[in-house]
């Protein structure tokens, strides 16, 4: 999107994502409230799910001669909204969520991220990095962000995530992103940032759920291996999926080997996934994603 | 798509093919225009060309329900169309599109693909098949598809193409597909199926355009080879693309390794860009394609 | 490999494989053996697995220009072997394996790996196809190989096992290729054909072990779905894997499409993993293989 | 490989690196040579190009226990090198290359492989940085690497490329990596480092030779982009690829959304190209590399 590429030139944009019960009608009703209002719709993307008889859909706009003050938005679109019993949600381009590192001791996530973020690569603020060891300060002061030592003592995590949630709702946090933070973080946490922390699993999920996924990958004699980006719910390695990717391996790479090959994959796929929640193209239903790109 | 699946389950649907200038209002305009007739909408999708200032769609909706007869569509739709300067083009999935194969004697593609048609891949009719020499004869009569042999002799193209066209307009042809066909047609042969004729080049494109690619890949010590499917046009292998892949490619491949990895490139990049022009998905404008998938 | 596209230009070769407790001086006593009977070596490899402690290796040599009758090879070789306590084996490009395919409904994987065959891809004979429903017998017939079915009724396994076992030993059979064929072998089955059964199953390995992978998938939500060609073992799905594939997929693709775009994956790591084993590139230790491509 | 994980415990090892005509008898007398002063080898890799009737060979042992003194490798070796007619090198994993970093102002391969040296990925010193724009020099600062601006001004890039090779002479550089450096490098400088500069471009060589390849292929509508790692020759991106890779795009990809994903490829196949040279698994033929994995 070249708003990321070029900030100054990108158009601000507001992006209306819903879901609803599948109907006839919605997109008209939609299009004809924007129409009405003077947007230049610049993307528009639906899906329907049968099984499930969902609609969901986003749709991104220049507020470039947009005629309706977004403040209005809300009460002027609740007729249609409720015409179709919809879950809506506005979102500006203008205003970039505001997003939390977690990291603890393996760092090729952190300083992938922090140097995306510093080309413009990701549309974000990134106010604080919390980790549990203190090796990403460095790194963490080279990019001018705090960094915050939240050591997680055996049988002591409560009072660590105590803290980590007094940070997070000092800073306005939007979003969690665990980059190879290596700590399960309690339902407790979970259910205060609900589908707004995104993990990375060194693995292709479902395969090799839980610890060690590059060791059973080894043993088992894979011919790929993978990693996931998805969202943290209660279940471990269960969240909804944003995005996999994988690597061919062959009977020369070692256990070393992999562990390399792995990282390149990590980096890609949480740096895509993040990339796509931030500019508000993925919708969860159930335990999955709809990523429209 | 279940429709190829459970042809009879399927849906009956209509595919309403856009492109038009971009300007506010089409969306909304299209789609009150299908509301108004209880069209249920399964698939919509829509893209800009912003620097070409153009406007391309495709909705899919549901027959069943829908309250307008087909017949009347296109004056009931003038109104629309006029009003923003649109081209458009109306598709029924119950009017697959008729299509000739055209193959040499090289007969993976071929045999490809009529195991797919049989097994109800491919929504379309075959009514024939075209070469210029006879090997592909068990296959078609074995599938119960008329073959006709056409011999292009040296210096007598012009004769054979008269011939192939006489077959094509008896046939009511909508799609010539070239399976690996070893010959190149001719501009008065393009300019009778303008982007319908779908051709597979065996390399990625615009990497090793013309004749011998795998060889020059060889040669030239790549690392991936590639096939390509696209659209035919006067200039050669540099029509619309409608699709490409890779496979992986090591010093330890020889030539031949090289011809049997392309083929299983070349089955798969030609039958996904058939079916997608069959599904009404392929878009083209200048020497590009939208695909919406 | 040039042998398989052009069988009367290919050189006769001879395939030695081993497998032994790794020491020093293996390589160089082979490749000495080798020498002294001017052996014109065209591929040679190695793989040390350091846990294990184990050395394999295969070597490919011309036979025109050998000066050792391949009848007197075991006896001259012995002293090598006995020396460093090696298991081997020997194979010739000219004595071609004797390979049964099994079939059930799902023919495309089938249908697949008779063609290659006739066109040269796949250097076995294929004396006899195996099949608890009589689909596929057309394509038996017409590819001019014998149709065997044999009905699996509900708790008269050994039954049909034991007429499918008779086959195989009248035939000297040398590998069966379950091709989605829909019956797990017994482990009396298995026993008789260690190493030498290849089966594809639907999904990437490990994930979705078992029955409806596609069906499951779909619901994890999975970005991309795989296949795996795998020998069969007495545990399901878990024996050795040869290869893995897989292709991307969004929420856009309903199970239909998993299963179409699964199919094109089933045919290409099922044919690939037996064009290997064919060549004799495959070694199996423990749960593993070693590939030498 | 291991000895890059865990630089402590890997075993120091010598590499031996032979082309020379095919015949027989070249491995038995290597392995025989090798083994006769206790090598232990780690791996072997040879190949045959039948063509042009070449043989290379790659072989690492383990110099743990090895009998022969390196410095008197050479005489030793020469019986069997002079016999051969063989070219040879022998590298040792206790002496890595000193490269030099060439950069401008698209810093994200620099960035890239300065964290994967750091964190032990590329087996090699970097005594120096140099570029024609100042950009780079926090990062130089950040991971203490001398950086040195050299600009390259219209007309007297040869002043500005005799500066550069001074810098390389002093610093005894092995090797140039031309890290996104947007300078064509003069003949002369390439004959002083024949096949010791490594450059990555931006495209799926050969297709989009020269400058802009991502707005080229997005003129000409591709679905599929690249990034190729090559050897430097006289002949612009016409040197021996090291390493490719593609990756999917849509016309839902803009330019800017190209350039972004184009960034990953560059950095994933530069870093690859570069590992491996570092770890003398690249052996370069005409236009062609032999890479052993």
């Amino acid at each position: 999107m070249s708003q990321t590429q070029n900030p100054n030139q990108a158009p601000r944009t507001a992006i209306l994502l819903i879901d609803c019960p599948d109907q006839r009608g919605i997109v008209a009703a939609v299009a004809d409230f924007l129409s009405r209002h003077q947007a230049n719709i610049l993307h528009a993307d639906q899906h329907q799910d049968a099984e499930r008889d969902l609609f969901l859909m986003r749709v991104e706009w220049d507020l470039e001669g947009f005629t309706l003050d977004l403040d209005e938005f809300p009460r002027r679109f609740a007729a249609v909204a409720d015409r179709f019993n919809m879950r809506w949600k506005l979102e500006r381009s203008d205003k970039p969520l505001r997003v939390a590192l977690f990291c603890s001791q393996h760092l090729h996530c952190l300083v992938d991220l922090l140097y995306r973020h510093h080309s413009g690569e990701l549309a974000c603020e990134i106010p604080l990095i919390v980790a549990n060891h203190d090796d990403g300060r460095r790194w963490a002061e080279f990019y001018n962000i705090p960094f915050h030592l939240i050591p997680v003592e055996p049988g002591k995590k409560p009072a660590a995530e105590k803290k980590q949630l007094a940070l997070l709702e000092e800073h306005n946090i939007d979003l969690v992103v665990l980059a190879r933070y290596m700590q399960v973080v309690s339902p407790d946490f979970v259910a205060r940032y609900p589908r707004r922390i995104i993990n990375v699993h060194h693995s292709f999920l479902p395969a090799f759920i839980g610890a060690r996924p590059y060791h059973r990958a080894f043993e088992r004699g894979v011919k790929l291996i993978g990693a996931t980006s998805h969202y943290v719910t209660d279940e471990l390695d269960e969240g909804p999926i944003i995005e996999q990717d994988v690597v061919r391996i062959s009977h020369r790479d070692n256990l070393a080997d992999l562990l390399e090959k792995g990282r390149d994959l990590e980096k890609i796929v949480l740096s895509r996934g993040l990339r796509w929640h931030l500019n508000h193209r993925v919708l969860v239903y159930d335990r999955k994603t709809v990523v429209f790109d």
